[in-house]
Protein backbone atom coordinates (compact mmCIF):
# COMPACT_ATOMS: atom_id res chain seq x y z
CA UNK A 1 0.00 0.00 0.00
CA UNK A 2 3.05 2.55 1.08
CA UNK A 3 4.45 1.81 -2.34
CA UNK A 4 0.94 2.02 -4.36
CA UNK A 5 0.71 5.92 -2.45
CA UNK A 6 4.79 6.16 -3.14
CA UNK A 7 3.94 5.59 -6.90
CA UNK A 8 1.10 7.77 -6.97
CA UNK A 9 2.64 10.84 -5.46
CA UNK A 10 5.37 10.21 -7.85
CA UNK A 11 2.50 10.55 -10.66
CA UNK A 12 1.41 13.38 -9.32
CA UNK A 13 4.41 15.36 -8.82
CA UNK A 14 5.53 13.75 -12.40
CA UNK A 15 2.02 15.66 -13.63
CA UNK A 16 2.24 18.88 -11.73
CA UNK A 17 6.06 19.22 -13.37
CA UNK A 18 4.81 19.36 -16.33
CA UNK A 19 1.94 21.33 -16.37
CA UNK A 20 4.40 23.72 -14.33
CA UNK A 21 6.75 23.47 -17.48
CA UNK A 22 4.37 23.77 -19.64
CA UNK A 23 3.15 27.00 -19.07
CA UNK A 24 5.88 28.68 -18.45
CA UNK A 25 7.43 27.31 -21.77
CA UNK A 26 4.12 28.94 -23.45
CA UNK A 27 4.79 31.67 -21.80
CA UNK A 28 7.89 32.37 -22.86
CA UNK A 29 7.02 30.96 -26.32
CA UNK A 30 3.81 33.82 -26.61
CA UNK A 31 5.18 36.40 -25.77
CA UNK A 32 8.51 36.52 -27.60
CA UNK A 33 5.68 35.53 -30.56
CA UNK A 34 3.38 38.76 -29.29
CA UNK A 35 5.95 40.71 -30.95
CA UNK A 36 5.32 39.55 -34.70
CA UNK A 37 1.34 40.42 -34.14
CA UNK A 38 0.42 42.45 -37.20
CA UNK A 39 -1.20 45.14 -35.09
CA UNK A 40 -0.10 46.89 -31.16
CA UNK A 41 -3.78 45.79 -30.41
CA UNK A 42 -3.30 42.23 -31.03
CA UNK A 43 0.25 42.19 -29.63
CA UNK A 44 -1.36 42.71 -26.30
CA UNK A 45 -4.29 39.81 -26.96
CA UNK A 46 -1.29 37.26 -27.31
CA UNK A 47 0.64 39.10 -24.15
CA UNK A 48 -2.52 38.59 -21.91
CA UNK A 49 -2.70 35.27 -23.41
CA UNK A 50 1.09 34.64 -21.92
CA UNK A 51 0.26 36.74 -18.80
CA UNK A 52 -2.64 33.90 -18.28
CA UNK A 53 0.12 30.77 -18.79
CA UNK A 54 2.07 32.67 -16.24
CA UNK A 55 -0.35 32.32 -13.55
CA UNK A 56 -1.28 29.27 -14.46
CA UNK A 57 2.54 28.56 -13.90
CA UNK A 58 2.31 30.65 -10.34
CA UNK A 59 -0.46 27.92 -8.96
CA UNK A 60 1.10 25.05 -10.05
CA UNK A 61 4.16 25.90 -8.34
CA UNK A 62 2.62 27.06 -4.99
CA UNK A 63 0.67 23.41 -5.34
CA UNK A 64 4.36 22.03 -5.68
CA UNK A 65 5.41 23.81 -2.82
CA UNK A 66 2.87 23.11 -0.51
CA UNK A 67 3.90 19.35 -1.60
CA UNK A 68 7.00 20.13 -0.08
CA UNK A 69 8.38 19.79 -4.05
CA UNK A 70 10.97 22.16 -5.48
CA UNK A 71 9.35 23.26 -8.46
CA UNK A 72 12.84 23.35 -10.75
CA UNK A 73 13.51 19.74 -9.79
CA UNK A 74 10.01 18.39 -10.38
CA UNK A 75 10.19 20.30 -13.98
CA UNK A 76 13.86 19.62 -14.88
CA UNK A 77 12.86 15.97 -16.51
CA UNK A 78 10.02 17.39 -18.82
CA UNK A 79 12.23 20.16 -20.18
CA UNK A 80 13.67 18.21 -23.22
CA UNK A 81 10.99 16.71 -24.48
CA UNK A 82 8.69 20.27 -23.93
CA UNK A 83 11.76 22.43 -25.87
CA UNK A 84 11.83 19.99 -28.50
CA UNK A 85 7.93 19.81 -29.09
CA UNK A 86 8.48 24.15 -29.30
CA UNK A 87 11.35 23.73 -31.72
CA UNK A 88 9.50 21.88 -33.78
CA UNK A 89 6.62 23.80 -34.11
CA UNK A 90 7.78 27.38 -34.73
CA UNK A 91 5.04 30.02 -35.62
CA UNK A 92 6.18 31.67 -38.70
CA UNK A 93 4.03 34.26 -37.85
CA UNK A 94 1.52 35.55 -36.30
CA UNK A 95 -1.79 33.92 -36.60
CA UNK A 96 0.40 30.42 -37.05
CA UNK A 97 1.26 31.67 -33.27
CA UNK A 98 -2.64 32.37 -32.25
CA UNK A 99 -3.76 28.54 -33.87
CA UNK A 100 -0.93 27.11 -31.78
CA UNK A 101 -2.54 28.39 -28.88
CA UNK A 102 -5.69 27.58 -29.60
CA UNK A 103 -4.79 24.40 -30.35
CA UNK A 104 -2.36 23.43 -27.81
CA UNK A 105 -4.39 24.71 -24.39
CA UNK A 106 -7.61 23.27 -25.67
CA UNK A 107 -6.15 19.54 -26.24
CA UNK A 108 -4.19 20.27 -23.15
CA UNK A 109 -7.09 21.00 -21.24
CA UNK A 110 -8.73 18.06 -22.58
CA UNK A 111 -5.93 15.95 -21.19
CA UNK A 112 -5.68 17.30 -18.02
CA UNK A 113 -9.68 17.01 -17.54
CA UNK A 114 -9.78 13.62 -18.70
CA UNK A 115 -7.10 12.09 -16.27
CA UNK A 116 -8.74 14.42 -13.09
CA UNK A 117 -11.56 12.05 -12.22
CA UNK A 118 -9.09 9.60 -11.35
CA UNK A 119 -6.71 12.31 -9.55
CA UNK A 120 -7.33 13.34 -5.09
CA UNK A 121 -9.07 16.11 -4.42
CA UNK A 122 -6.06 18.36 -4.15
CA UNK A 123 -4.41 17.95 -7.83
CA UNK A 124 -7.90 18.36 -9.01
CA UNK A 125 -8.35 21.57 -7.72
CA UNK A 126 -5.43 23.10 -9.14
CA UNK A 127 -6.15 21.20 -12.75
CA UNK A 128 -9.71 22.96 -12.44
CA UNK A 129 -8.05 26.37 -11.98
CA UNK A 130 -5.79 25.84 -14.64
CA UNK A 131 -8.12 25.44 -17.45
CA UNK A 132 -8.28 27.48 -20.06
CA UNK A 133 -11.37 30.00 -18.86
CA UNK A 134 -14.11 29.82 -21.58
CA UNK A 135 -13.80 32.71 -22.58
CA UNK A 136 -10.43 32.78 -23.69
CA UNK A 137 -10.93 29.92 -25.89
CA UNK A 138 -13.92 31.21 -27.54
CA UNK A 139 -11.88 34.70 -28.01
CA UNK A 140 -9.26 32.71 -29.63
CA UNK A 141 -11.93 31.06 -31.69
CA UNK A 142 -13.61 34.11 -32.76
CA UNK A 143 -10.30 36.26 -34.01
CA UNK A 144 -9.36 33.07 -35.45
CA UNK A 145 -12.48 32.87 -37.52
CA UNK A 146 -12.27 36.59 -37.86
CA UNK A 147 -8.52 36.30 -39.73
CA UNK A 148 -10.20 33.11 -41.46
CA UNK A 149 -12.86 35.31 -43.28
CA UNK A 150 -10.16 38.24 -44.16
CA UNK A 151 -7.90 35.82 -45.70
CA UNK A 152 -9.37 32.65 -47.53
CA UNK A 153 -6.22 31.56 -48.32
CA UNK A 154 -5.33 31.71 -44.65
CA UNK A 155 -7.55 28.52 -44.09
CA UNK A 156 -5.26 25.71 -46.55
CA UNK A 157 -2.14 26.83 -44.14
CA UNK A 158 -3.72 26.79 -41.15
CA UNK A 159 -5.70 23.34 -41.62
CA UNK A 160 -2.01 21.87 -42.38
CA UNK A 161 -0.25 23.62 -39.18
CA UNK A 162 -3.18 22.20 -37.01
CA UNK A 163 -2.19 18.95 -38.10
CA UNK A 164 1.31 19.36 -37.75
CA UNK A 165 0.67 20.86 -34.12
CA UNK A 166 -1.43 17.99 -33.08
CA UNK A 167 1.21 15.22 -34.46
CA UNK A 168 4.06 16.72 -32.41
CA UNK A 169 1.92 17.10 -29.51
CA UNK A 170 0.80 13.44 -29.52
CA UNK A 171 4.57 12.50 -30.29
CA UNK A 172 6.28 14.06 -27.41
CA UNK A 173 2.84 13.17 -24.93
CA UNK A 174 3.79 9.65 -25.89
CA UNK A 175 7.20 10.03 -25.23
CA UNK A 176 6.48 12.09 -22.25
CA UNK A 177 4.52 8.75 -21.27
CA UNK A 178 6.59 5.88 -22.20
CA UNK A 179 9.92 7.19 -20.77
CA UNK A 180 8.26 7.78 -17.41
CA UNK A 181 5.60 5.16 -17.35
CA UNK A 182 3.36 8.06 -16.49
CA UNK A 183 -0.09 6.56 -16.40
CA UNK A 184 0.75 3.57 -14.67
CA UNK A 185 0.75 5.71 -11.57
CA UNK A 186 -2.57 7.08 -11.13
CA UNK A 187 -4.85 5.99 -7.97
CA UNK A 188 -4.39 2.01 -7.50
CA UNK A 189 -8.34 2.22 -6.86
CA UNK A 190 -8.66 3.78 -10.42
CA UNK A 191 -6.24 2.01 -12.18
CA UNK A 192 -8.32 -0.80 -13.69
CA UNK A 193 -10.76 2.21 -14.88
CA UNK A 194 -8.07 4.30 -16.50
CA UNK A 195 -6.82 0.77 -17.98
CA UNK A 196 -10.98 0.59 -19.60
CA UNK A 197 -10.33 3.37 -20.92
CA UNK A 198 -6.86 2.84 -22.51
CA UNK A 199 -4.40 4.89 -23.80
CA UNK A 200 -5.34 4.22 -27.07
CA UNK A 201 -8.70 5.45 -26.45
CA UNK A 202 -7.85 8.63 -24.50
CA UNK A 203 -5.89 9.89 -27.95
CA UNK A 204 -8.71 9.01 -30.50
CA UNK A 205 -10.61 10.92 -27.72
CA UNK A 206 -8.25 13.66 -28.04
CA UNK A 207 -7.66 13.93 -31.64
CA UNK A 208 -11.64 13.84 -31.98
CA UNK A 209 -12.20 16.84 -29.56
CA UNK A 210 -9.67 18.55 -31.87
CA UNK A 211 -11.70 17.51 -35.36
CA UNK A 212 -14.69 19.07 -34.17
CA UNK A 213 -12.84 22.36 -32.85
CA UNK A 214 -11.01 22.45 -36.67
CA UNK A 215 -14.77 22.12 -38.35
CA UNK A 216 -16.05 25.02 -36.33
CA UNK A 217 -13.16 27.16 -38.39
CA UNK A 218 -14.50 25.65 -41.12
CA UNK A 219 -10.82 23.98 -41.52
CA UNK A 220 -10.11 19.81 -42.03
CA UNK A 221 -8.38 18.66 -39.88
CA UNK B 1 -6.53 79.10 -22.80
CA UNK B 2 -8.56 76.27 -24.79
CA UNK B 3 -5.30 75.96 -26.87
CA UNK B 4 -3.97 75.64 -23.56
CA UNK B 5 -5.50 73.09 -22.51
CA UNK B 6 -5.26 70.96 -25.97
CA UNK B 7 -1.56 70.96 -25.99
CA UNK B 8 -1.63 69.82 -22.36
CA UNK B 9 -3.80 66.97 -23.40
CA UNK B 10 -1.31 65.77 -26.23
CA UNK B 11 1.33 65.93 -23.98
CA UNK B 12 -0.89 63.65 -21.58
CA UNK B 13 -2.11 61.15 -24.60
CA UNK B 14 1.65 60.88 -25.31
CA UNK B 15 3.14 60.40 -22.14
CA UNK B 16 1.03 57.66 -21.68
CA UNK B 17 1.16 56.50 -25.27
CA UNK B 18 5.41 56.41 -24.69
CA UNK B 19 4.70 54.81 -21.21
CA UNK B 20 2.48 52.14 -22.32
CA UNK B 21 4.56 50.89 -25.80
CA UNK B 22 7.21 50.91 -23.35
CA UNK B 23 5.68 48.76 -20.82
CA UNK B 24 4.13 46.60 -23.67
CA UNK B 25 7.65 45.83 -25.51
CA UNK B 26 9.50 45.65 -21.98
CA UNK B 27 7.40 42.61 -21.26
CA UNK B 28 7.88 41.05 -24.90
CA UNK B 29 11.84 41.29 -24.36
CA UNK B 30 12.43 40.37 -20.06
CA UNK B 31 10.14 37.13 -21.43
CA UNK B 32 11.81 36.51 -24.77
CA UNK B 33 15.36 36.78 -22.62
CA UNK B 34 13.74 34.79 -19.63
CA UNK B 35 14.52 31.56 -21.67
CA UNK B 36 18.22 31.66 -20.91
CA UNK B 37 18.47 32.09 -17.74
CA UNK B 38 20.55 30.06 -15.73
CA UNK B 39 18.21 28.28 -13.82
CA UNK B 40 14.44 26.85 -14.12
CA UNK B 41 14.19 29.77 -10.62
CA UNK B 42 15.79 32.64 -12.60
CA UNK B 43 13.48 31.98 -15.56
CA UNK B 44 10.22 32.23 -13.19
CA UNK B 45 11.88 35.70 -11.85
CA UNK B 46 12.29 37.71 -15.15
CA UNK B 47 8.94 35.66 -16.07
CA UNK B 48 7.26 37.65 -12.88
CA UNK B 49 8.91 40.71 -14.05
CA UNK B 50 7.42 40.26 -17.68
CA UNK B 51 4.16 40.02 -16.31
CA UNK B 52 4.32 42.83 -13.65
CA UNK B 53 5.38 45.14 -16.99
CA UNK B 54 2.08 43.56 -18.93
CA UNK B 55 -0.13 44.38 -15.92
CA UNK B 56 1.53 48.32 -15.91
CA UNK B 57 0.46 48.69 -19.63
CA UNK B 58 -2.65 47.63 -19.19
CA UNK B 59 -3.26 50.22 -16.32
CA UNK B 60 -1.92 52.77 -18.42
CA UNK B 61 -4.05 51.34 -21.44
CA UNK B 62 -7.10 51.47 -19.18
CA UNK B 63 -6.37 55.15 -18.45
CA UNK B 64 -6.49 55.99 -22.26
CA UNK B 65 -9.32 54.10 -22.30
CA UNK B 66 -10.86 56.00 -19.96
CA UNK B 67 -9.74 59.54 -21.65
CA UNK B 68 -11.24 58.15 -24.85
CA UNK B 69 -8.61 57.55 -26.64
CA UNK B 70 -7.32 54.29 -28.18
CA UNK B 71 -4.17 53.30 -27.14
CA UNK B 72 -2.98 51.99 -30.48
CA UNK B 73 -2.64 55.21 -31.99
CA UNK B 74 -1.09 56.96 -28.46
CA UNK B 75 1.73 54.33 -28.69
CA UNK B 76 2.45 54.20 -32.26
CA UNK B 77 4.35 57.59 -32.71
CA UNK B 78 7.06 56.67 -30.02
CA UNK B 79 7.02 52.51 -31.50
CA UNK B 80 10.49 53.54 -33.77
CA UNK B 81 12.49 54.91 -30.77
CA UNK B 82 11.79 52.33 -28.32
CA UNK B 83 12.26 50.09 -30.94
CA UNK B 84 15.72 51.60 -31.88
CA UNK B 85 16.43 51.03 -28.19
CA UNK B 86 15.77 47.64 -27.55
CA UNK B 87 17.69 46.93 -31.17
CA UNK B 88 20.58 48.62 -29.92
CA UNK B 89 20.64 46.99 -26.40
CA UNK B 90 20.10 43.11 -26.84
CA UNK B 91 21.18 41.43 -23.87
CA UNK B 92 23.57 38.97 -24.28
CA UNK B 93 23.32 36.70 -21.82
CA UNK B 94 20.44 36.85 -18.41
CA UNK B 95 22.64 38.24 -16.16
CA UNK B 96 22.87 41.49 -19.23
CA UNK B 97 18.73 40.77 -19.24
CA UNK B 98 18.52 41.15 -15.45
CA UNK B 99 20.52 44.76 -15.02
CA UNK B 100 18.78 46.26 -18.52
CA UNK B 101 15.44 45.86 -16.39
CA UNK B 102 17.02 47.30 -13.31
CA UNK B 103 18.82 50.10 -14.64
CA UNK B 104 16.11 50.97 -16.65
CA UNK B 105 12.85 50.38 -14.82
CA UNK B 106 15.03 52.46 -12.33
CA UNK B 107 15.91 55.39 -14.51
CA UNK B 108 12.43 56.00 -16.16
CA UNK B 109 10.91 55.68 -12.56
CA UNK B 110 12.63 58.67 -11.79
CA UNK B 111 11.55 60.16 -15.15
CA UNK B 112 7.99 59.78 -14.32
CA UNK B 113 8.53 60.80 -10.97
CA UNK B 114 10.35 63.87 -11.58
CA UNK B 115 7.13 65.57 -14.21
CA UNK B 116 4.43 64.03 -12.25
CA UNK B 117 4.11 66.79 -9.80
CA UNK B 118 3.12 68.67 -12.92
CA UNK B 119 0.50 66.74 -14.07
CA UNK B 120 -3.11 66.56 -13.15
CA UNK B 121 -4.13 64.37 -10.40
CA UNK B 122 -5.42 61.31 -12.34
CA UNK B 123 -2.48 61.08 -14.46
CA UNK B 124 -0.08 61.42 -11.35
CA UNK B 125 -2.68 58.14 -10.19
CA UNK B 126 -1.57 56.27 -12.97
CA UNK B 127 2.15 57.23 -12.93
CA UNK B 128 1.77 56.32 -9.30
CA UNK B 129 0.12 52.80 -9.67
CA UNK B 130 2.85 51.79 -12.04
CA UNK B 131 5.84 52.63 -9.80
CA UNK B 132 8.21 49.79 -9.97
CA UNK B 133 7.44 48.70 -6.53
CA UNK B 134 9.99 49.38 -4.09
CA UNK B 135 10.44 45.36 -3.69
CA UNK B 136 10.69 44.46 -7.01
CA UNK B 137 13.66 47.20 -7.11
CA UNK B 138 15.37 46.10 -4.04
CA UNK B 139 14.58 42.27 -5.53
CA UNK B 140 16.91 42.82 -8.48
CA UNK B 141 19.53 44.51 -6.80
CA UNK B 142 20.46 41.76 -4.29
CA UNK B 143 20.06 39.03 -6.99
CA UNK B 144 22.38 41.11 -8.69
CA UNK B 145 24.59 41.66 -5.75
CA UNK B 146 24.58 38.04 -5.60
CA UNK B 147 25.64 37.12 -8.78
CA UNK B 148 28.65 39.70 -8.89
CA UNK B 149 29.61 38.51 -5.75
CA UNK B 150 29.89 34.82 -7.57
CA UNK B 151 31.58 35.87 -10.71
CA UNK B 152 33.69 38.77 -10.47
CA UNK B 153 34.51 38.89 -13.25
CA UNK B 154 31.07 40.14 -14.59
CA UNK B 155 31.60 42.93 -12.78
CA UNK B 156 33.51 45.35 -15.41
CA UNK B 157 31.44 43.89 -18.08
CA UNK B 158 27.94 44.87 -16.21
CA UNK B 159 29.49 48.17 -15.26
CA UNK B 160 30.40 48.57 -19.54
CA UNK B 161 26.26 47.56 -20.42
CA UNK B 162 25.17 49.98 -17.53
CA UNK B 163 27.17 52.92 -18.78
CA UNK B 164 26.11 51.93 -22.48
CA UNK B 165 22.29 51.19 -21.39
CA UNK B 166 22.17 54.87 -19.86
CA UNK B 167 23.40 56.28 -22.81
CA UNK B 168 21.23 55.01 -24.91
CA UNK B 169 18.20 55.31 -23.27
CA UNK B 170 19.29 59.72 -23.34
CA UNK B 171 19.43 59.21 -26.49
CA UNK B 172 15.98 57.82 -27.66
CA UNK B 173 14.56 60.14 -24.94
CA UNK B 174 16.32 63.07 -26.58
CA UNK B 175 14.87 62.12 -29.58
CA UNK B 176 11.83 61.43 -28.47
CA UNK B 177 11.77 64.92 -26.59
CA UNK B 178 12.85 66.85 -29.75
CA UNK B 179 10.48 65.39 -32.02
CA UNK B 180 7.17 65.62 -29.79
CA UNK B 181 8.80 68.75 -27.94
CA UNK B 182 7.44 66.97 -25.42
CA UNK B 183 8.30 68.79 -22.54
CA UNK B 184 6.88 72.02 -23.53
CA UNK B 185 3.10 70.86 -23.25
CA UNK B 186 2.92 70.59 -19.69
CA UNK B 187 0.49 72.62 -17.22
CA UNK B 188 0.48 76.23 -18.34
CA UNK B 189 0.90 77.52 -14.84
CA UNK B 190 4.11 74.66 -14.35
CA UNK B 191 6.04 75.56 -17.48
CA UNK B 192 8.14 78.16 -15.76
CA UNK B 193 9.13 75.34 -13.12
CA UNK B 194 9.63 73.16 -15.24
CA UNK B 195 11.73 75.51 -17.35
CA UNK B 196 13.54 76.29 -14.28
CA UNK B 197 14.33 72.56 -13.41
CA UNK B 198 14.99 72.25 -17.22
CA UNK B 199 15.55 69.08 -19.18
CA UNK B 200 19.51 69.50 -18.86
CA UNK B 201 19.04 69.42 -15.19
CA UNK B 202 16.74 66.82 -15.14
CA UNK B 203 18.61 64.38 -17.41
CA UNK B 204 21.72 65.48 -14.93
CA UNK B 205 19.25 64.41 -11.96
CA UNK B 206 18.76 61.03 -13.85
CA UNK B 207 22.57 60.29 -14.31
CA UNK B 208 23.27 61.18 -10.85
CA UNK B 209 20.27 58.31 -9.34
CA UNK B 210 21.61 56.08 -11.83
CA UNK B 211 25.52 56.02 -10.78
CA UNK B 212 24.09 55.97 -6.96
CA UNK B 213 22.96 52.71 -7.87
CA UNK B 214 25.84 51.35 -9.53
CA UNK B 215 27.79 52.04 -6.73
CA UNK B 216 25.79 50.34 -4.65
CA UNK B 217 26.24 47.22 -6.68
CA UNK B 218 30.15 48.35 -6.50
CA UNK B 219 30.07 49.13 -10.07
CA UNK B 220 31.66 52.44 -11.84
CA UNK B 221 29.15 54.63 -13.68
Amino acid sequence: MGELNARYDKFVVDLLGVMAYGELSAFERLSSDARYSPTLADRAVLGRMAVTEFEHFDLVRARLREMGIDAELAMRPFQPSIDAFHDRTRPADWYESLMKAYVIDAISGDFYQAISEFLDPATRGVINQVQVTEESGELMETRLKRMLAEDPRLASRLALWGRRLVGEALTQAQRVGSEHSFLMGLMAENREAVAGRDVVNLMAELTKNHSRRMSRLGLTA
